[in-house]
């Protein structure tokens, strides 16, 4: 997605250690228009995969749900994210996994209702970052125990340098990233 | 906004003690056409109440987020949501405000990076409920210790039994909600 690429190139700072602030667009402040421009090409993207007559959109909160939104907008269908803390409102029998967390450096339960997932949805998972892959991981699991079928993965933006989709690939499933990120001699390389 | 008070009518339990969930499409499973209503009705109640040239929407991590993305998109202006966990990325300086969390009973520190709000905004406060608005309160300070401009306050359910507009009324500004719930003999009464 070219104007997610330049944006990167012009405002993505690297933090060192495999860091990158996005917090311009992305992870604290976000652009709308760029962010409906990210759904549209989710739904296009796949299409052309081939992968249609998705049923819901899965997430987790935080950063995912802005590209969640909108690419359940482009579809015309749900969007479902994971909790991290289960609300009051949740009932027994919710469906979870575990992932690490990236503010507290433990493990985070990641919850979804019963009522919102189902055998018979037919699921895209978005989220922000494809990094090591492990919240992904740990998504496509949960949406394993619910019955629904699995049938893409789509993230705004991919840190190669990470590996994610080799983690991931055993799922059998397209992975759509919109923009690649690798680590170059003198700083990041944006594709 | 007719469609969302149908769809609290049809689909939202009254859990007692003043719990109201609209998991459906509000709280865990977002309705992403519904959501993009809500934004073009911010900004058409702003519009006619005389606030203009809104220059960013402020919200808080996690419900305000899909409400404020939208409302962002019809007024074509950046959303920043504050943070409860401050994110390596976030610079020392930051503005911050404390608010009773929901999922702990303790208070909870919202905070926002002095690169996305200043002096020069003219700001939007958007949230999913208007409740007793401690949190909403928390927000219009964090914004006042950043110099921005306060504009107007939209929330898009109120729950009125909880008197949060009476506590916010001395700040001054327009607030708007999209849909009302009061409390009756045997349930909620949405209008």
């Amino acid at each position: 997605m070219q104007e997610l690429i330049e944006r990167i190139r012009a405002e993505a700072e690297y933090l060192g250690k495999g860091i990158i602030k996005v917090d311009g667009f992305l992870n604290h402040q976000i652009d709308p228009v760029l962010t409906m421009g990210m759904g549209s090409a989710f739904a296009q993207r796949f299409a052309a995969l081939g992968v249609t007559d998705i049923t819901k959109i899965v997430t987790a909160e935080v950063s995912g749900i802005a590209p969640a939104v909108t690419t359940g907008y482009a579809l015309g269908v749900p969007v479902v994210y994971a909790r991290k803390h289960r609300p009051i409102t949740m009932p027994d029998g919710f469906f979870d996994a575990q992932a690490p967390s990236h503010t507290k450096g433990n493990l985070v339960n990641l919850m979804v209702s019963p009522q919102y997932l189902s055998e018979n949805d037919r699921v895209l998972l978005i989220d922000d970052f494809l990094a090591r892959g492990l919240t992904i991981q740990a998504l496509a699991e949960l949406i394993g125990k619910s019955g629904a079928t699995l049938c893409g993965i789509g993230c705004v933006i991919e840190k190669t340098f990470e590996r994610g989709r080799e983690l991931l690939a055993p799922l059998g499933v397209p992975i759509v990233t919109l923009a690649q990120i690798d680590l170059g001699f003198d700083g990041i390389i944006v594709n």
